[in-house]
């Protein structure tokens, strides 16, 4: 079944460049991208050309290569993947056009109303994990942990952040920019020396981008920040609503994501081959907990929130053997 | 006692500017930095006034003067203090200046042929380490580390090395443009990404810039790489001579060795402030050896040669401690 034979090539081309934006988004947190991801569906439904403006048919094929689109840009991004399933799963038994684009704007909103929900609870908790007067660390870039840290700075706690760069793409830097517009004194150094100051913080955040079984996938870094906290006993919390929980199956998708040598190294010598993963794993024993709208989970207690691909997924959206 | 009150204004500021150079190399190991650091001695020698050629009080103080000068500009290189230590002994009883000229030529001379010996000494060691058709991970530029992993391929062993760019100064790709002329194949990523690449080599090697009994300073990052060694079980080594050993009270001088912000980030933005650390400290038991001249020694076999200041240091080095 090849659901995207009806669309032509300058149709694909159309969807591939609504979703190559998200691609060289390195700046942006998981949460923040879903966001831009909605206004990439809203735009997709106007995508038909003025002559099959009415075809229904040919507009689910549009959304269900705008989802795909959107996944294989960003393969280490949960919430693409529950917002693609989203639209598809909502529009699955809608007839015309019409009713396509309702269920459509239904889901879209939906999806942003929960994100933000969750948001406001994580952020409550956090709250409390901050004590008044400490150094918290804060890696990477994570709207979540973005949000929360400026909320408890607007209900009135005072603390300090401390943050690195989180190279290739140093988008610790607009996490600091970020923090210190919003009121938030900031301690800014490069990530390799994480460990000249990681001891002297109360607590760490992080974000994240995926969560299954094995762990926690976030922006490569992760890993090391986790094992120097669990060295000098520093609590380390991944803040993260559930939707950001995927299919085991489609876990390792983060290791596909290699970016451009040149962004490492422009004009490396001869002999020296560069690597430029983005992500890594996070096993749960080196996190304290997942901070997310339902309470602070350990390993123990995130089985119920466990995706299945083949009863949770859209069918357009299960990977099959042969994609592997 | 003030052995440079003989010097004037325009001779500190010639002794400074020879010191400068040395200052901001923060590319080169710390065996490299004092051959550099030799070759100054032998220009202090000829900085005298024409009408004071013969003054030898004034050769001892311009060489006083140089000696701290260079221990100044990079407090955490320990052979630049046995280097100075080593010239101020040798010309103590010396009376004339060709006396003193002489026998600062022999302790130059001596020094770094002790200093090419024990480097040879070192990498027949480090060859035994390199398991043939292995990854090594080799971390910031210590020329030792350069020295040895150049000597075993030229001796026919096959491996190849992964290291990263050692932020801010970027030493890192120093490393690599060094080996991969060597015919050395070279992964290359950033520091943050250590822990997707170290878990696949047989041995991580390290440099030194200075040991004393609470452990192995070095590039600041060393300690996350210990670290995250341990956790992946890849044994770690320090490729250093026996003079990098000083005395314990100076050993956290290299905590002043603070660099300029707009390294790390130019125009940073209002509200963050900017650190930036050079050095950090790798306690002896993340370390699984430490490969000097005289063979690999554990924590329990550093005692002999820990220096202590007041029997081994010529007075015009030892810290008083009014100047801590």
């Amino acid at each position: 079944m090849d659901e995207l034979e009806n669309l032509d090539d300058p149709l694909k081309t159309q969807i591939a460049n609504l979703a190559l934006p998200i691609k060289d988004d390195l700046l942006s947190g998981a949460a923040e991208i879903a966001l831009r991801a909605i206004s990439v569906f809203q735009t997709a439904l106007n995508l038909a050309p003025a002559d099959k403006k009415e075809d229904a048919p040919l507009l689910k094929s549009i959304l269900t290569a705008t989802a795909k689109a959107l996944i294989d840009v960003q393969p280490a991004m949960a919430p693409l993947l529950h917002l693609g399933n989203s639209v598809l799963s909502a529009i699955d038994n809608a007839t015309s056009v019409g009713e396509i684009k309702v269920k459509t704007d239904e889901a879209l909103t939906k999806f942003e109303y929960t994100l933000c929900a969750s948001a406001a609870t994580i952020a409550d908790l956090a709250y409390d994990l901050i004590d008044p007067g400490e150094l918290i660390f804060a890696y990477s870039f994570s709207s979540t942990v973005v949000s929360c840290l400026l909320n408890a700075r607007a209900r009135g706690r005072f603390f300090r952040v401390v943050c690195t760069e989180a190279r290739p793409s140093m988008e610790g830097r607009k996490l600091a920019s970020r923090l210190a517009s919003g009121g938030i004194e900031v301690i800014h150094t490069f990530d390799n020396a994480m460990g000249l100051v990681l001891g002297n913080c109360s607590a760490a955040f992080m974000g994240c981008d995926c969560i299954a079984r094995p762990g926690v996938v976030n922006k490569v870094g992760s890993w090391m920040l986790a094992v120097a906290c669990r060295e000098l006993k520093v609590p380390l919390y991944a803040l993260s609503g559930t939707e950001k929980f995927i299919p085991d199956d489609r876990m390792f998708d983060f290791e596909k994501h290699e970016r451009p040598a040149a962004e490492v190294w422009d004009n490396s010598p001869r002999g020296v081959a560069i690597l430029n993963h983005q992500f890594d794993l996070v096993p749960y024993d080196l996190l304290t907990g997942l901070v997310t709208e339902h309470g602070i989970l350990k390993e123990s207690d995130i089985e119920p929130y466990l995706v299945n691909s083949n009863s949770t997924m859209h069918r357009a959206l299960i990977l099959e053997a042969s994609t592997r």
